[in-house]
């Protein structure tokens, strides 16, 4: 079936970019984050999206993405049984999260895979973006993503954390990495920078283009307040500080071949992530001596008055507040503080952002 | 709201144990599949389970367990717009796949975590076992399981696999280890055997108890037909047994440290699997020396007449075919081939079978 659309109304809202008077083109094709032989969703060469959902008795079937909080696309039922809609306007390059709601229940797209995120294993879209050749699978060679399950006395259990190993690892045995402790968002969990961020391809092709000297990277759960919504205001940093820093780090520490200093050790966050990277970086000065906050805040100069800091990175996408992130860097910079950072063009509080930061963050870690 | 019914009716079928005139006992809990802090779906000490849905618009939902081919569990529908019901029988003790069916459409319950079988990501639930402990998470030293991306020239692109490697691997580092390559069933892929089998657990916990010399297990993907329904008629091992033999297991010897030797490798698989690894070992009898089908049928004495195998491990649930199974291990001993056979107590073609297979193939490994 042939489609075209005039966007005629358009709003600026998360993952929505504006076009007007746009004739929708008919080059759909499957999402790459559909499972496995799943037609739809499909998203075309202008990031479209069209959705077909199975639900031959439903009285409304609606898709989370397209137009945010005004309720997202409706699909519309076809005599087939099956539901259909395309978003009114293109969406933001790369990966958005998103549900479905089947007459007032919230649900997954049975065609697509599931990511952790806002609490929920929700389903996963990814509109092509421009450079997503930094995040591909090349022929290149594969660094490892290792699950560990470490023992946590404080939390009274093993933990999980999953730990990437550049290429070679196996092979060099004489040889230390350098280690950066890096964060999901709220709502998202260990998996995250592998899953939906794509971390470990995005070291592996640097490291083969030689951009950057390999390091190792160790992503943990930083939900420790649990499922409690809205309970940020009175976040409490310390069950999460007593894992990372007494239990996490020694366990790698004996369990990897590190250098285990702080001026080779390095912790960034995306989101809630940076809001933990912050306070526990100037908890623990000793500790860590590369920090990077990704859509996480900023610090001042007076934050890291009295720390030994190699490196402080900042960013976020240009659709958050780049703004500030500017004026954060021109204050630390002014004051004397190494400091950098990076605006993702065209792009929200999502992981296009986030994958983009590691990119510009990874050549400048561990090089002082 | 208190529920006591009495199971009138009930039907041996997949999953569902006969129970008659039982009570239905109010422990319920949380199973321990859920995706984090969420209440449904219940299992309570019986092994029934009970599921909460949110589709208050909706004229219909069904869930595909509890009756099987009769159409699952129906649920009613709240005044609060959530539907809700139990099993009609208490179910098998182990891990379920299983999907709702709101209006006519096929989804997952928003509060399961997903596993893929059945060619989808499913919703799975935990009916809790009187043997839970060899598979649970305990404070004993925790091997890895390692994501690795291998090239692979002849399907032309990087394939995963999951490597689990023991605790004490990493200090080791004059030791090599045995492996075993360990396949899933038909439509899942090769994260079953550690997210629904919990193998690194089994493994961990019979290392620990000092039941087993250490060994590697490596898990991949052998759904070489890919998405093709009703295609196991006309299965063509070459381009899985390929991937196996061709490449993953040089690479494997090259990036682990094996012992790359067929007296110090075994290949074991479940239902489809099993198919496998009887095809691959006999196509290939100087790359194996250990076999292992589990629900996945039984070699004949004349199929390995010439061939140079240290042990030939049978299994499957006490619901499949044990007969099958216990007729061909006396067989083969009767020929004078080393067999050993398990029949797990009071299970079907699930992966409770499998989790016990597992437990009891383990320490018959690697002896010779």
């Amino acid at each position: 079936m042939r489609h075209y659309k005039i966007a005629l109304l358009s709003f600026l809202c998360l993952g929505t970019t504006i076009a007007l008077g746009q004739a929708v083109k008919e080059d759909f094709k499957p999402s790459t984050k559909n499972q496995p032989g799943k037609e739809y969703p499909q998203v075309n060469s202008q990031g479209y999206a069209r959705f077909k959902i199975e639900a031959p008795a439903a009285d409304s079937v609606r898709v989370s993405l397209g137009l945010g909080g005004r309720g997202g696309t409706k699909l519309e039922k076809g005599e087939d049984g099956f539901w259909t809609g395309t978003t009114e306007g293109p969406m933001d390059e790369g990966f958005h999260y998103y549900h479905i709601n089947v007459d007032g229940g919230t649900f997954n797209d049975p065609g697509a895979k599931n990511y952790y995120g806002s609490v929920r294993w929700e389903s996963g879209i990814e509109i092509p973006a421009h450079d997503q050749d930094f995040y591909a699978l090349k022929d290149v060679p594969h660094g490892k993503v290792e699950q560990i399950l470490f023992p946590s006395p404080s939390s009274n259990t093993s933990r999980r954390a999953f730990v990437y190993t550049p290429p070679g690892y196996a092979q060099n045995q004489n040889k230390n990495y350098p280690v950066l402790y890096l964060q999901h968002g709220w709502g998202e969990d260990e998996t995250a920078w592998s899953n939906q961020g794509h971390a470990n391809l995005i070291m592996d092709n640097l490291i083969a283009e030689g951009t950057i000297e390999p390091f190792i990277i160790v992503m943990t759960y930083g939900m420790t307040n649990e499922i409690k919504f809205g309970g940020l205001r009175n976040f409490d940093i310390t069950p999460f500080q007593t894992v990372m820093v007494d239990e996490l780090i020694p366990y790698v520490d004996k369990n990897f071949r590190t250098v285990a200093e702080a001026s080779h050790r390095a912790m960034a966050g995306l989101s809630m992530g940076g809001m933990e990277t912050k306070m526990i970086t100037l908890n623990k000065p000793d500790v860590f001596s590369y920090y990077g906050l990704l859509s996480g805040g900023t610090y001042a100069p007076e934050d890291v008055d009295k720390v030994d800091v190699k490196l402080i990175f900042l960013s976020c996408g240009s659709k958050e507040r780049p703004e500030a992130i500017k004026a954060a860097t021109e204050k630390l910079k002014e004051a004397g503080f190494p400091v950098a950072s990076y605006i993702s063009e065209g792009t929200a509080h999502e992981f296009q952002t986030w994958r983009r930061s590691l990119k510009e963050m990874a050549p400048k870690l561990f090089t002082k």
